[in-house]
């Protein structure tokens, strides 16, 4: 029967890794992986160095493929009705990179970016391909350091404070509304900085971009003061790098 | 000036360390040991294990100090009004550590379950002995596998559904009612099995207990038929080990 891995890998660090994802990496035959567009080669490119320190050459192959899933940090219509097709989309190229590239004594890897629990489709599209019924294979998963709990690391605080919920949503949903029930919101995939929506507020923010790459930037203060500021590091890197990729914490009563 | 690394070992699973987590092990002189009562000395079992098999012996030494934390777990009056208290008699004894087991030059590191972000004080405290002034000490934080990634992981689920958000909470948290604005939600630190309170209700349950150590167990489905199977389970192994840990997700509209 066909194995595969579905290995978080962390947001960045490449020493966030953990000793069994990398006994997964050494066990894995055919690695698949999914290009999400230009701006994200950079990230291609540390999958690749992963693979290169951790398992001997000669022992793996890696496949390639174009992933059709729209860049959901830029934002926009990501989410939109069209969501049904484009996962049946993704669902078609696992099924044939899993059929066709893997044999039936092997296992494959997916490398997801940070823990794959977290706002990441591969176990869906796994799921979907299993339902669909062509192709037959047991998979298990490898937690990962999210770019949420790496991003609170750096900044040396709590996802929750004593004994009170967090709650981790996307930019898309904190535009709608501060989230009810919560004074601590973790925010991803946000291409608005709606965190400025709330810059009038009783705020702490604590944000980080490109976390645990070489690139990283980490800023944090009352809301109203630190929002400007935030602003203004995003747009360079932004400008810098072509692509930014920024996660935050909102802090409600801080002092309260 | 003192060093001192807070490091997320993981939930259970001494291969869900990173390796910066490792490496950060390697680079420590004096590992502080915090024993939480007698029903946790497994534990610090596995922390001494995780020591043994990652630093070369002769080049670290282990103080271990009893820690006047009421077990959480336990649920009851752990966050009384006294907790201010309880929190400074912590402060004490961290104080005391660094001051007196730690050398000017040295390095210290407390190990700290799962990922130090979640429902933890360790950062808490630390802040609060730098605030006194008594002691100076610089301090970094390594991520590390939260009890929620592993227990997402084990059920092969995500933490969130697409593009929507979940929540992280207590179980005296969810006896008050059912989140608002939020169809998962994952339960920490639940003594009393609050999901029974929603066994009627349109919800799927994913419930790990021991994760990732060899007494795992894992259960899941539609809460009606997976309540009484899991306050089952979760009685017995409790009776046997004198002791339970354990977590779970709550999804509403599981199909909807
Ligand atoms: C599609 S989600 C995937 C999240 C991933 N599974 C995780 O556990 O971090 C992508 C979002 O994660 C966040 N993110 C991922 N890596 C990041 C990093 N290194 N620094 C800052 N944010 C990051 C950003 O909010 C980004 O929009
Ligand atoms: C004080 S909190 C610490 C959480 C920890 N920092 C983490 O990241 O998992 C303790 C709670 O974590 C959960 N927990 C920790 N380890 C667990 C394990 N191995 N299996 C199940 N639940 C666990 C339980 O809900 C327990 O009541």
């Amino acid at each position: 029967m066909r194995k595969i891995h579905v290995i978080g890998i962390g947001a960045g660090d490449p020493d966030q890794l953990t000793l069994q994802a990398v006994r997964a990496l050494r066990s894995t035959d055919v690695f698949f992986i999914l290009e999400k567009g230009e701006v994200k080669a950079d990230l291609t490119g540390l999958r690749r160095d992963m693979l290169d320190a951790h398992v001997p050459e000669g022992t793996y192959r890696v496949v390639e493929a174009r992933d059709p899933e729209r860049d959901r940090s830029a934002g926009g219509a990501a989410y939109s009705p069209a969501v049904g097709d484009w996962r049946s989309a993704r669902a078609d190229i696992y099924e044939r990179l899993i059929t066709e590239e893997l044999g039936e004594e092997q296992t494959g890897a997916f490398l997801v970016w940070g823990d794959p629990s977290l706002y990441d489709s591969t176990l869906g599209i796994l799921e979907e391909v299993l339902e669909r019924g062509a192709v037959a294979f047991d998979y298990d998963v490898v937690p990962g350091i999210s770019s949420v709990s790496a991003l609170v690391a750096r900044h040396r605080t709590g996802l929750n404070r004593v004994a009170r919920p967090v709650q981790i949503t996307t930019g898309r949903r904190l535009a709608e509304g501060f989230p009810e029930g919560v004074d601590d919101v973790v925010v991803m995939l946000d291409a608005h900085q709606t965190f400025r929506q709330y810059a009038q507020e009783d705020l702490d923010i604590y944000w980080g971009a490109y976390i645990g790459t070489p690139d990283e930037i980490l800023a944090s203060g009352p809301i109203a003061e630190a929002a400007p500021r935030i602003e203004r590091l995003r747009a360079e890197a932004r400008e810098r790098k072509g692509w930014i990729m920024d996660t935050y914490l909102l802090r409600r009563n801080p002092r309260g």
